[in-house]
């Protein structure tokens, strides 16, 4: 009788293991833009997050892709998601866009209009849910790292953060709050108010803290449930 | 014998009539902006080409309908495509978008890359290849009736208008060149070099002599095979 | 001898008071934008100033001037300060601008970098400096009323703001900050996070309510010593 | 009498040039932005116009020397011509600027508007008139080097260069027309409608070929009496 139950706890801990180990990994694309190609180099923030997954023996139940092209804006994600996304057939996407949409205002006078670029966003969207995809939608992180609100694009970065918490609760998706979590880091280490040279090297891209400090926010909301 | 020669040139005659009388009248959309949106006035273009075919005696082959909205670039004809145009089963669509993608450059940073006005103007073609209805490609008009290229925007314009050009080329589809025709029209009259009040009230918007001059167009280029 | 000290301490308090008395009005001219061109307007804040400095009884001491061109950026005042302010003989003058540097930016691709604002900004000052004129700054207000600095402009009006202040310090002048002033009035007024209708009809141009706020700062500077 | 007749020929031929070596060398001032700045450079156009000179035994009559600075727009060569030009006492300036009053209105979104661009140039003008300073304009070049209009901002460029020829006239000056004279050379010259690669390394730097046809342009007009 001892014996037979203690087979049987064992295998209720085993079943779920051995189901585990039989399972291919998940298959995890985040998709975005020239900080999400600069991910998966070697101080990528994909590559980091590969390694913190694998410094919690958990690097056998995630593949992480990248599929980021530099200058992209929300629409040039709708444009290319079948094949750079669905075709790969992912069980978890990160959305990490809308830089370039506030960014080109400014810089080509082709940014994306805020009512625009909700409803591109939510194409997208609804192609995923379609797939049954688990998503994971990513506000902008910064343009610009000084933490008064006096960069240039602050105003619509903010904006264009709330358009997105929007679009999660209304989709109840999950939400990475990558704005908050980048000024919230600022605010307690940038104290000369610096523009760059912190998370970024030129304002937008990543300095390896900023790589690191990515990743670790990544694999929090991958892990979450 | 006599008799037998009279019934088939009756006959040779009247078919093709009967023919018509039973089929539908071509459903032709007109699918743009706010020159479209305003086209549907009591003086707008479309009424006109409606006129224009009434006078003609061809009123009852055609049923033309307007689908301009304000503000409208590409990416908005691609997004509300479905609803307002391939719902309503049209035979002929006329495509002629352009200006707010090169306008909102200056005027909101919202502009259109010219790569992304190609990929979004393909998409929309394809849905309507799929769906075999004819389609009539239209160049931008003006913003400016200036006539020796020193309108603000004529850079920005001829470069599309020659994007419009080749998406037609590659696809084997009609080319109605309204950039062209316009231009030719002002360098004919609009000796003075106005920026405005010959063919349009506010270097866009269609003055009457501007929408019947169009509707002439549209009319002329519906009944090109 | 006591008696003789108490004259001149008398004397000493009297004389400044009956000089003022008898001086004219001093000169005081709102250099600005389209805000301070409706500022002379039966509802505008110019006029309102008068309204309270008359209710304080010292309408005879001020004399307010308009100087406000609707459009205007900050090297428009510079190129039209000669004719329309120091020709005036101003005692004081509020230069209040610079929403258009910041807005002109996305509404028409002319706005004005921030090392240009700081140069003519400068160059105004010391023409005025120069005039012995008593000059007080103002940081530019809002371009929309939102009050978690997601109204698009926020970032760079924050910015130039900030360039404001430290030309006030660097050239020891008077600083009005309207900005401040305007975001902790509409924290406590503005509830809803409304872009609108508080303060402003449009984002920009004020409602009476704003008019009525702003000339109470502007009194309140000008009677600050 | 023939003698003394061949005498005074000889010496009305001689004395100016004699007059001429006495004299210092003409001091000439290129006022410009970075293409005036390359200019100084090794290949740049100021370089390769002191050697059309020196090859034309003028060397002599005149000492060139470039005034650009990178990004400057029009105001920018107003704020500093007291101490960049003024100061140096030349005898003839060439104003060269307008490119980045275009391209900074799509770069940036802080170009210049065309009335205030007029407004700079005159009271450029104003003060090297008053020092009585030769003063040669010259058009804007090129943002691109396509011969059929359709580079994005030749409608711009067209229209500044107008306003520079309505200044030029207006103020009985030398023109330039460096705008025509580009545009004639690449339309012999570029045949394949290349955007750059002809004059320009990138659309608006000039090649060593861009350089030599800009030295030329300026030594003849430099010559032109």
């Amino acid at each position: 009788m001892r014996k037979m139950y203690r087979f049987l706890q064992i295998a209720l801990i085993a079943f779920p293991f051995l189901a585990m180990k039989q399972d291919k990994p998940l298959r995890v694309i985040f998709f975005g833009d020239s900080i999400t190609q600069a991910g998966v180099g070697p101080n990528g923030y994909i590559t980091k997050a590969g390694e913190l997954l694998k410094a919690e023996g958990k690097s056998s139940q995630f593949e992480l892709m990248g599929a980021g092209i530099g200058g992209n804006k929300v629409y040039d994600l709708y444009l290319r998601m079948e094949e750079d996304v669905l075709a790969k057939k992912p069980d978890v996407v990160f959305i990490y866009v809308g830089i370039n949409d506030v960014w080109h205002k400014a810089s080509s006078g082709t940014g994306t209009d805020p009512d625009k670029y909700v409803k591109f966003y939510e194409a997208i969207i609804k192609k995923l849910k379609a797939q049954n995809i688990r998503t994971i939608l990513c506000t902008p992180t910064v343009i610009g790292e000084k933490t008064d609100n006096s960069n240039q694009q602050d105003g619509d970065l903010n904006q264009y953060s709330k358009l997105i918490r929007d679009i999660a609760a209304r989709n109840n998706l999950q939400l990475l709050d990558l704005r908050v979590a980048f000024m919230d880091y600022l605010k307690a280490n940038n104290p000369d108010n610096k523009e760059k040279g912190v998370l970024t090297t030129d304002r937008v891209h990543l300095t390896d803290g900023g790589n690191a400090f990515l990743a670790q926010k990544m694999v929090e909301a991958l892990l979450t449930k």
